[in-house]
């Protein structure tokens, strides 16, 4: 398997163990160091503590991803995706529109998390 | 207009611009000092002239730029996209999958675009 490749079935994964909640395995993608910044331009989350703590709300929202594009790779450690979430504010279904950018170690696990959304990127379903 | 939906404003400048050809208003939408690294992974062209000389090349190609799904911005001077080139490369119609990220000063002009996309984001169409 090339290494982009690979770091699209990384991001597979992230999609189906955020999607079934499966914490433990989503967490488990990450790089011990790593760093999630969601959305770029607030707090960063850096280390495994932190972003499972990060995780551990997004999943308990009951947030579904969906890709709204096939994942892109690089010719770098870097792959990106383009998805939207569903999720409901107090009972009010939205959907979020999203880019996420990982950088990936050379064991494949992410480095960093960026994740390109704002209030515009917000619509009610 | 909020600076979200004003980076927004410029990346659809951007995707009219290269389609219609229009090199001068497509480099205007960089800082002197941007930067370009297409694809992630190799060399950065810096500075108005290389950036010039890059989209002048890209433009012959008769490539143009769909989007796959709306722009997104963020809580930073950050906004990205998802979007399908077409191309003919020697007389073959190919299809090139990019998701570009472009940090903006404050004058909304951008000052570095990354776009993401490997060998596998491109197909025969």
């Amino acid at each position: 398997m090339s290494d982009e490749s690979r770091m699209k079935q990384v991001l597979e994964n992230y999609i189906t163990t955020f999607n079934t909640g499966d914490l433990p395995g989503l967490v488990a993608l990450y790089a011990d160091n790593a760093t999630v910044e969601d959305p770029v331009g607030t707090d960063v989350h850096s280390g495994r503590d932190a972003i499972e703590q990060f995780y551990r709300y997004a999943i308990s929202t009951g947030a579904k991803l969906s890709l709204d594009a096939p994942i892109r790779g690089s010719r770098g450690n870097f792959a990106a995706m383009a998805f939207t979430v569903s999720v409901d504010y107090s009972g009010h279904a939205s959907t979020l529109r999203v880019i996420d950018v990982m950088e990936f170690d050379d064991q494949a696990k992410i480095v960093s998390m960026r994740a390109f959304w704002g209030e515009t990127d917000v619509a009610q379903a």
